[in-house]
């Protein structure tokens, strides 16, 4: 059996990336209706909104589902409480030290990955015991590794380095990037920008819009200087890359960023001021669906192309 | 039968990526004999010793070989008529417009491809006329596209747009990669930086070295104000990377980087002053294998890989 669909008891190994304002229940209900694994997205969350999302998915699905968490959220403790408090049984941990909360969650029954974007990271992730690594690769969406490493690159350099089950992240977004991920070696695939543009996800309407009109080139990492993200190119994008190309300091870039640029712009709809951020496989998605369609679709043209791959 | 290998009558759809300074008779003859396309380098090659590349390598051979042309070469018309003369039956034609000789190859019974990053220019090889074309993804060596596109991501856009037969290029450096290529639904794959490493290429012994002991993070995308190139980081990058962040016009960098600099890095083994162009994957290369091996490991590989992939 596949290591990821039996170490989260799922169908297929189809992992919904957990989104700021873009994956609340849903989102994640839908996804694991679909049998893949949902994740609510806790990033964009005060603790009570985690709550009340988790509360509503329970009652949406009766299939599991998860937290993405990321670990420099400020009220990081209160979450983890909650999620311990409503049972929780999956947890994915990004942006932080795999080190600091896996065996706490894992006393606690909750099967544990972290997303990583380099080796020293899944030799770290290794060593803190959690049950899965994502690795993600430089065309995903959001926050991103300082390295660059392509997804192509990295699956292969991380599947020959560790042997615990290995999800790829990055550019996947239908069946063929779904066959190929699992040909680099990984055992499942985490999705974000195509779930973005589902019905189901929590985006404004005018960003999923925005989401499926993008086409290549049109979105770049940036804020290399803090913390790479990949945004989607507008107004906001435009000032972020003169402050960079007038060599503007960190504390020059963190000002002008501010605050709620990413609710703003995702959940509010701003595509002029707001933060947009999406895959650069934006530029293959040119429809807002259903999660059902988008994962049958996924699962129909992987076996499809898994029955065309030539024999040598 | 697999289209690629069909067109160039070859046993295995592997391509020798045709680069500067590393890619001579002995490494074009020996990917032929290994049942791939071997390709001469031109673009580090004046007229009269490219003649004598193609007829060592005619010697060295009885399979099919092909000649890679950076159409921004300044003596092409010579070139061209030498690879006319010589007979050649493959060109591969790259930085350029390949409206500009595609049909005056065709005419001399030469089959065309032509080396593309974006959809515009796919668009453009199939009204050129060419016979296939090579998809070149962000983390490959050397010259590269302006909009970044991974090859995870590009592969399956251009396959959406165009039927003509698709070679991948850009991170694909072992039977894993390979067969991740083939998913995303490209008919064959181009190889560079594992065939720059190994014992039959022309690259000096220094660059081998440098080449199997980098890590990931290693290269980086520069120069993307005149034509982004892919460097092995070195004394050489970090002037280019200083005159950039300083923010140096184009005429400055060109300036700086003079001239012969990627052969003092490449072939003179310079690798302090020299340009060292090599692709991302370079972090998944350890060992300078020969030719013979390193084919013969990534078949090996594919046909494993192929056998494990998951049913769902």
């Amino acid at each position: 059996m596949n290591k990821i669909c039996e170490l989260f008891g799922i169908k297929y190994p189809i992992i919904q990336g957990g989104m700021i304002w873009c994956s609340g229940w849903e989102l994640a209900s839908a996804v694991s209706n679909a049998g893949g694994l949902g994740l609510i997205g806790a990033g964009s969350m005060h603790p009570e909104i985690l709550r009340d999302h988790i509360r509503k998915t329970q009652k949406a699905t009766d299939k599991v589902f998860g937290v993405n968490l990321p670990l420099l959220y400020p009220q990081i403790d209160e979450l983890i409480q909650i999620i311990i408090e409503e049972k929780l049984p999956v947890v994915f941990t990004s942006a932080g030290n795999p080190a600091k909360y896996t065996s706490h969650l894992k006393a606690h029954g909750i099967k544990v990955a972290h997303v990583i974007a380099n080796k020293k990271f899944a030799l770290k992730c290794v060593d803190a015991g959690v049950d899965a690594i994502v690795a993600e690769g430089f065309e995903a969406g959001g926050h991103n590794g300082f390295e660059e490493t392509t997804t192509m690159t990295l699956i292969p350099l991380i599947r020959n380095t560790v042997d615990i089950p290995l999800i790829a992240a990055g550019g996947i977004a239908c069946g063929k990037s779904m066959l190929a991920a699992m040909a680099l070696g990984a055992d499942g695939v985490q999705v974000g920008s195509r779930f973005v543009a589902s019905i189901e996800s929590s985006a404004h309407v005018n960003f999923k819009q925005k989401v499926i009109e993008a086409k290549e080139g049109d979105t770049e990492l940036m804020l290399k200087k803090i913390v790479p993200v990949r945004l989607l190119k507008n107004t906001f994008y435009q000032e972020i890359k003169s402050l960079e190309n007038e060599r503007a300091g960190i504390s020059q870039l963190i000002g002008h960023l501010g605050k709620g640029r990413a609710k703003k712009g995702m959940f509010e709809g701003d595509l002029t001021e707001g933060e947009l951020e999406i895959g650069q496989v934006s530029a293959n998605i040119d429809s807002i669906l259903s999660v059902a369609e988008i994962v049958r679709n996924m699962i129909e043209e992987y076996r499809e192309q898994l029955k065309r791959l030539p024999q040598f």
